[in-house]
């Protein structure tokens, strides 16, 4: 003990001598190692959520060689997934893993932040938030409402609308369809008639096997395997029109946030911008086979939401968010921001993505 | 300075008593910091690729708490451009940044590892790299060709096949065309009837401005902003069937990069994988309004290949795909692994990516 003493006082006169050495003035020091928990809204290594939120703590870990270990805590485990943020704010635990949609309750902006109804694709998104002052607008809200320092971490990709047992063709099939559809969707989706039932996660199944619910919506290929719909729902509804690229975000204590030495901050942003495309790789890279297995070898069939529903679930869809942000300034200025940049990207991203996948999946022949 | 010498043994004993403290052994010794070089293929601060590649390099620096600095070199300043991988192949230098198809010419199948035509979008390579066997495949090659570690850091997303002086609506049109487009799409065009002309960059403006070429291929509305081809050509042409998400490259010297560290090792993986997501956000934001600028300002049309052009196009891109597999065994197994990736992918991108696109260009009312 003596030994160890005597070289961790001589560590530390190092550091005060070296002056300007960053890196020598912390990582020596066992007290300054810091041990710190992470809140998620997931289960534990659900996949695509949970892993990634995983991945995220483990790179933390590794790339500050110790100095900063992210324990990573389940729905649950120390609050309720939903309470996530007020530990996070009040200093229970120094950071959280969920969605921002989930504190809409708290902030109402909060679920303009998660991204919108015909809003932005994944890439989009991240563009907004690196290059569309998106960074400085989501930090103002999470500093202001929950007290902490916010960070995309993830991003679902383009979601499907669901998984219906009867055929919806026009306008009229969605009137008094019994429909789990959660937040601005599940409200648009009522205006146009339909009976919009709140079901936690779990029960979803059950109720679509039961016909207590016509309709259930989720989020993408990957993260509905498990769910089994295909076994009471025929149908399977694209496109994502009411979650167009949702992202995960890392919410971190502004106190704990600003007493990191620059190093950590910067280990923190850049795995979370990492875990940011390592996530919505693995939905895209897993989706794809999913699908094709939800087709081949569960029969379910695929179909689009006509043009004519589409045109008025958009035009549902400005109406509520005219509502919505008629009602609360910050919500105006996350929506308009994100809206005026949506404005200007809708254009390019119809002549690049749009006209290349569509060239791509014309007929030809091709190496198999 | 004995006072130092005394402190940093003092240092090093604690490091091997301490025994798996990893952080503690290396950053409180001034030799252990390193001082890398990175040759980049472009030049200093070139808008996206110059200015992604420059972010990298401070992140790391800015991570590893100054324990890794890594000096950016543009092209030119130490090796020329293409010379970069063998500066670092040879130990020159520790590391490049640069496009995988540059290196085609010392190994084949590089140019696959950038992509290819028909091929997969940005966010699918990413799926492909992280979660569809990517990672082991390049570093294979980059190994066995180059001495290299390979770590994707960007992406251009869909580029545009280029900017036409004159109007061409029919595979005839493509007949004697002169084009300046590189690679395996020109190879293509070639095929097609076009004449290809070879031009380095530089000489692009001047001889489309001359007619001495009829179309110019570049990138993307942001990459081409300052080259000014509307000046010159009127019509814009989509879609980038050449390059539909070209992926920009890290190369590490291998035997630097064993010697690493294991937190500076994943301190550049994620800053590399952090930097591909905020370089193709930066083309994503930047091009929307350039795009609407060419158009609204400077008279651009847009104008899309035909579906009987494009099929044309995509199965001449079959057969030069299939000639060059066929004569190089490791450019078979990228292509043939990432050939199945995008089968698995294509479907599941049709209904999420692509049906979303299509449905927000409706004609709606929104609010501005």
């Amino acid at each position: 003990m003596k030994r160890r003493t005597f070289l961790k006082s001589a560590a530390m006169t190092t550091a005060g001598a070296a002056g300007g050495a960053v890196a020598l003035s912390s990582p020596a020091i066992s007290q300054n190692k810091r041990q710190w928990r992470m809140v998620t809204t997931w289960p534990k290594n659900l996949p695509g959520l949970g892993t990634g939120a995983q991945y995220f703590a483990d790179q933390v870990t590794k790339c500050s060689g110790g100095r900063l270990t992210v324990q990573l805590a389940a729905a649950g485990e120390i609050v309720p997934a939903f309470e996530s943020i007020d530990a996070v704010k009040s200093g229970t635990v120094e950071m959280g893993h969920g969605c921002p949609y989930y504190w809409k309750g708290k902030a109402a902006a909060a679920e303009f932040v998660s991204n919108f109804p015909f809003g932005l694709t994944a890439q989009e998104y991240n563009a907004w938030y690196h290059f569309g002052g998106g960074d400085k607008l989501c930090d103002e809200l999470y500093n202001d409402a929950f007290g902490c320092k916010f960070l995309p971490c993830g991003n679902t990709g383009v979601q499907h609308p669901g998984w219906s047992r009867k055929e919806v063709n026009t306008l009229a099939d969605f009137q008094g369809l019994k429909i789990r559809m959660p937040g601005l969707g599940g409200e648009v989706m009522k205006r146009l008639g339909a009976t919009v039932v709140n079901l936690p996660g779990g029960e979803v199944p059950t109720a679509l096997a039961a016909g207590t619910i016509d309709w259930a919506e989720w989020n993408n290929p990957y993260g509905e395997a498990s769910m089994g719909f295909w076994r009471h729902a025929k149908y399977y509804y694209s496109t994502g029109w009411h979650e167009p690229g949702t992202v995960l975000e890392l919410f971190v204590n502004k106190k704990q946030w600003d007493g990191l030495e620059p190093d950590l901050k910067a280990i923190v942003e850049q795995c979370a911008y990492a875990a940011n495309v390592v996530m919505l790789s693995e939905f895209q890279a897993r989706s794809g086979p999913v699908l094709e297995q939800f087709v081949k070898s569960h029969g379910v069939i695929i179909k689009r939401l006509s043009d004519e529903q589409l045109i008025k679930i958009a035009e549902t869809s400005a109406t509520v968010l005219s509502e919505i942000t008629a009602k609360d300034p910050m919500s105006k200025k996350v929506f308009d921001s994100m809206n005026k940049f949506r404005s200007e990207q809708k254009g390019y991203s119809d002549v690049a993505e749009a006209d290349y996948l569509r060239a791509r999946s014309l007929n030809y022949k091709w190496p198999s």
